[in-house]
């Protein structure tokens, strides 16, 4: 594991590397070239790109996904005889998958709350403990004892078995949806990982949620269930050879997703719109109803075991039904004067999220100079956060003054000392309650929980509140970059319910809106505020909190909140894809890629790669020994012309790859003269289940001389109908087709036709249409962007 | 407005008409033609195609929208010199026409409500004061003379002003957002019919609802507001200018169909999802966003109304708050075993559904017959349906037993004789009430009402049950197809909430799931049976009743009926849709269209008609006059040639639309000499304002013979961005394409590269997509398709 590569080179994409990776279709390495088409078309650097980014903090190869379906002979001809029986078996197969998925992502949640709820609950129970007996010291040190034994243990974990299990994981997962592969990111080890490293972090009372994780362990679920098992030890079931493919694989992603979300939140119709929403680039309305069959088996699974735990054998865990915050108890009463303190909540969450946003991004830049130092310097940089948050937790709550039960409450209620209740009684005599401690030394869940407490208004010194937020605005920041497994979700949603909070106090005047529901509006805001969801976070909130009449009035402060926050800066997660440098495609092309033509950009690459239909040996290890591209344009020269056409026509066959290139070399398909073979030749050496398999590697094979003579016919392996446009197209309505269609390679094609015309101009990838990519290359666009912009 | 066309020729819309409509891009009228290519092609038939559907009970031309940009000369320079305060006034627009659009909507369907409530209460409590003074004739002859009258003016009204505003207006906005547009579907006069028509309709006690038709008047307003008002009377306001185009139309009619059931059900959520998941063809992210804001401006204009209705100022309208049919006071409880009545309603439901759909298609076909005959028969059938209704829904009432009040409930509860409420009195002795007629005399809204009624297991006999199914399942076939506006979805929820409330009464003992949850699960499975939603309608059931706690059960029932319905027939907006000949593009190709390329299906058409880049009037004048297509391509011959080609190559520019050439001729813009023009040349004659409208006729153009002889030059109005596919491509590929991208045209392009060789082979639009229009020109596809649905 090397942590010291160049970060920013990763940071910046197209910075010229000295390797070159899979996604320089149609370039070769010929510097000569580059100078000499240089004068003609204004520019000074060649359209080049980098195939790395940070996946868990190391800089790794990143590669693009398929989408496309492959029509070759050998598709067409399997596609043509597979039996209703098994397009029955890949149906049911699917949706087997959903039903696991499912399954699985709800008992894991299910696991890692008990856990996390009985560590955290043991641990606070002696802490408080202590504080009654006075031992104060002995307190803190147990508190801070326990919270770095947990911290040391996850980060450990992260740093040495599995760095892509640390952070999130919504932005590759993102990115992976999106096209973009990156390694070790839903293996087995990494899913552990991060199921046992969520479980220290949360238990050990850091500002962070399970949420992010679970949505990646979900995630990790499908992808390991649509493969067969761990990398090492698949199943060879054969129906799961329907799934050996990258558009089955991203259905399956996308449904381990939603099951996340709605295991995290129990927010089923809220995990199917947060996969729509924020995470997913290709929808289909079949893919919609699937996701919901997952997510309301998660459902299913997590109420079966709250029954099962309402009978109390969870130690610390279970009270409480579906609903995470219910605030329903409290009626929702308003009129049109409450439009103010909604718009006042709006504006504020969304310039709190987008300053969030800012100095997230600055401290994560900060972090990665620290994390590049080595696995030291990262478990060392986790535990000094540990250490300052127990610090902070177990040290705030006695500079804040005891207040007095309130009367009309019952007895029982307060003051307590259990590990879930409200009315915490800490340092303070009986009668009273330390309601700092009520939210700092509780879990992050029941933080909420108090925070969000109705008909309560007295319940928080405005003081009180000002201190939870501005710590939990400095831990929500530092927090985020340490090496385990962090969400953003919960972090967001404290710092924002305390400035609800606030703000219904302030209001209390002029409103009659309970600030329990003003915490809750809080929380809204700052999420929309940071991550910029309106429908899906809309829902969620629903979801959590179970009050319908608060509807109308969550959804005006989540389109100001996103508004406001729109008009600063992107959303978290797209500021953390940028940093990580992933080749993000975006929905909308920028507005000056309408004056550039794909042929221009084609110009600016090197000349592309093509071979013929029946090729020679020799230059097929050729071109594979010297160029990365992974997919070449198959050209027939000098083919029988079809009637009334003149002698010698070129024809495109299509587009070979390179995994079926090297499956050719592998299995020595040669021939010694050059001649097209039948269909039956082709079927009886590969079948399309070996062809979907993409880990062949060049170096691994091995041609004799002889064999380097002979002759391989590539035109039943070609995929015959890849997607073209024209030279004259813009790269602006390529860009919307390749990502629209899921596309990996698009070939170009001439718009003149006459005889001696190249066939195929050149040949685009992601990182061709990616537009920080096309800026180096035609700088004088950004002149044009720049003169736009200071319009 | 003419009623005798021939309701089969639209039916089956690839029947060869004599009249060739817009869509055959690519074919000339040339018979000759189609018999010399037969016998290569093994084919009897060209691939004909026929522009005509039933729109209103009407067969009507309808025409294919243009979702691509148009990227022209002038287009681009328009956008290069596009400053950033008119980028502003577009992004401002599209917001307060988005706010606009929720405002209106919301006004509107409070006023629908306002309408009916009072209109329905006051003739049902004047028919009830009869039965009180036992004059149970008068009572009748009051009863079904109103509801005749209503009748008779709501039919009235659709049969001659506007057909297109009978039925629910659904399959049409569907229809017109997969990019086929329908005359007269969003016009001012159909609005106004609409609104009327359905507060006469809803007022008069048929068995239908307002919810269809508010999407539709949604969308009408949307489509109003875009255009600047009535066809008409439009405003000529600057600022609107840039909504002239069929993207930005498109997107506001998203946001107008889900402000319409954001209205309807007052469900902001399951508004937006509605539309994503029901009505919508292409998404963006921007646009959920969009359509929420809307929605979420509805739900405020609601909240608003009601706010002022509670004072008491709307007559028989006001109790009630946002939640229409509150079940939230009973708490769900349910245990593993409860899975069981779950399961089967789900599969009951799904079955109800799909024979709905079976008999729904059968009486519309049988409709259709009788519409045909004239504005008479069509009045005749309504009323013989309202009296039927109003017979039936006064007369059952009186065939079953009185029942004792359940003296645990208080005196004022029951008996009852107010419009609205629970515990019908009707014919009973005091403290007796008569069950059906609390279902059958009371707006359809409060039989829903009244159905869902939780904590009131003994409140209906099964008999008075069973009678109001069967009633309601007659009603509910024969009513939708009468001309006046008809609501599917309250239909369908009264049937299934009997049938559910049935099941719970047989399940009683084996089940603790309240009797009024077993009526929402019935009719949420009998809605999934018939429409095949699933994730919309959750959120909708969930908004309508406000039980959170449901939400997995309901999941569960939506999946299994879905699931059990989707094997016996399509939903019942697919079958509306092809039974009015609308060629809807399915997200999915048929498994046969792999095994056919776009250049076979290119040459079943007639040769393609291209024009030069500068190119003679006379030419153009007659290219339009003697086809109908509505995009040409254009072909440079002999162009000079860039560095390396020979002399003498083909050069494809680009695809010019009618529309501008009828601009051109019309603006004669012409010159003597054959020469290419400057760009301010065209800049001086056209701005691109005018280039957008596209409603020039060829017949309008008057040409001299002089200036037949002159030249035009085409490049600058010329589309030099279409879309093309190779002619090797799969037509299953090209679908797709054609869909994800909203296209109008795809030019093929030949796979061969020699000199002679036709730079575009032919052009696909719409209707060549379809697979109907597609099977009928290959009719051995057919046999391939029955032999694999044989295996």
């Amino acid at each position: 594991m090397e942590e010291n590569s160049n970060q920013c080179a990763a940071e910046s994409a197209a910075i010229p590397l000295n390797m070159e990776g899979e996604s320089n279709d149609g370039e070769e390495r010929d510097p000569e070239s580059i100078s000499l088409s240089q004068p003609l078309l204004r520019r000074n650097r060649t359209l080049s790109s980098s195939p790395l980014a940070i996946v868990g903090a190391k800089v790794s190869y990143i590669e693009s996904l398929d989408y496309e379906i492959n029509e070759n002979d050998l598709f067409k001809h399997d596609w043509r005889s597979r039996s209703k029986v098994q397009v029955l078996q890949y149906i049911f197969l699917k949706w087997i998958l959903a039903f696991l998925v499912g399954l699985l992502t709800g008992i894991i949640a299910t696991l890692i709350n008990l856990a996390v709820e009985n560590i955290a609950g043991y641990k606070l129970l002696a802490a408080v403990s202590f504080i009654q007996k006075e031992r104060y010291l002995m307190g803190f040190i147990h508190l801070a004892g326990a919270n770095l034994l947990l911290t040391t243990f996850a980060s450990i974990l992260c740093v040495c078995f599995a760095p892509t299990a640390a952070g999130p994981g919504i932005p590759e997962i993102k990115a992976y949806l999106n096209g973009v592969d990156t390694p070790n990111m839903f293996g087995a080890t990494t899913m552990i990982v991060k199921i046992i490293g969520s479980i220290g972090a949360v238990s050990a009372g850091l500002d962070l949620g399970k949420e992010g994780p679970l949505v990646h362990i979900g995630s990790c679920i499908a992808s390991l269930l649509g493969q067969g098992g761990p990398d090492n030890h698949r199943i060879k079931w054969r129906w799961l050879r329907y799934f050996n493919n990258d558009r089955d694989r991203r259905d399956l992603i996308t449904c381990g997703a939603a099951s996340g979300v709605c295991a995290a939140f129990r927010a089923p119709v809220g995990g199917v719109l947060f996969a729509f929403e924020e995470v997913a680039t290709w929808w289909r309305s079949a893919l919609l109803w699937r996701t919901f069959f997952s997510t309301a088996i998660v459902v299913v699974v997590l109420r079966t075991f709250i029954e099962i735990c309402n009978s109390g054998g969870c130690g610390l865990f279970g009270k409480g039904g579906l609903i995470m915050f219910d605030v329903s108890t409290v009626t929702v009463t308003y009129h049109m004067m409450d439009i103010i303190p909604v718009v006042v909540i709006g504006i504020i969450g969304g310039v709190l999220g987008s300053l969030y946003n800012f100095f997230l991004h600055k401290i994560l830049r900060l972090y990665n100079l620290i994390n590049q130092k080595g696995k030291v310097h990262k478990l060392l940089l986790s535990l000094s956060v540990s250490l300052f948050t127990s610090a902070c937790l177990y040290g705030l709550p006695f500079l804040v003054e005891c207040t007095p039960c309130d009367s009309s409450l019952a007895e029982s209620v307060c003051p307590t000392n259990e590990g879930s209740g409200n009315f915490k009684q800490f340092n303070c005599p009986d009668g009273h309650y330390n309601d700092l401690a009520t939210l700092l030394l509780a879990t992050n869940d029941d933080a909420v929980r108090n925070i969000f407490s109705t008909t309560t208004s007295t319940e928080y010194h405005p003081i009180s509140l000002l201190i939870f937020f501005a710590l939990y605005c400095i831990l929500g920041l530092f927090t985020f970059g340490i090496a385990v497994p962090t969400g953003l979700f919960l972090p967001i949603i404290l710092m924002g319910s305390a400035y609800g909070r606030m703000l219904g106090i302030a209001m209390k005047s002029y409103t009659s809106i309970d600030q329990g529901l003003f915490a809750v509006l809080g929380a809204a805001s700052l999420m929309a505020g940071s991550m910029r969801m309106t429908v899906s976070l809309c829902v969620i909130f629903l979801e959590l909190t179970n009050n319908l009449l608060l509807l109308p009035i969550t959804m005006i402060v989540l389109l100001i909140a996103k508004t406001v926050g729109d008009s600063f800066n992107p959303s978290i997660y797209e500021i953390i894809l940028h940093l990580k440098g992933l080749p993000f495609l975006d929905a909308h092309p920028e507005p000056w890629m309408r004056n550039l033509t794909v042929g221009e950009l084609a110009d600016a690459k090197l000349p592309v790669v093509t071979l013929r239909g029946i090729e020679k040996v020799e230059r097929i290890v050729e071109v594979l020994r010297n160029t990365t591209h992974n997919g070449f344009p198959v050209i027939d020269d000098g083919v029988v012309p079809p009637v009334g056409l003149a002698v010698g026509a070129t024809e495109v066959h299509g587009l070979i790859l390179r995994a079926h290139l090297v499956h050719v070399l592998k299995k020595k398909w040669f021939q010694r003269e050059k001649r097209r073979t039948e269909e039956w030749e082709v079927r009886e050496k590969f079948t399309w289940v070996e062809l979907a398999e993409r880990e062949g590697k060049i170096e691994e094979v091995a041609v004799t001389s002889e064999e380097m003579e002979m002759y391989v016919d590539l035109h039943p392996l070609t995929n015959t109908t890849p997607y073209t446009v024209m030279e004259s197209m813009s790269v602006a309505k390529a860009m919307v087709l390749f990502r629209q269609l899921g596309l990996r390679h698009l070939l170009i094609v001439p718009k003149y036709v006459a005889a001696g015309v190249p066939p195929v101009v050149g040949i685009l990838t992601r990182q061709d249409l990616i537009a920080y990519n096309i800026l180096n290359a035609f700088p004088h666009l950004t002149k044009a962007t720049s003169r736009e912009k200071g319009n």
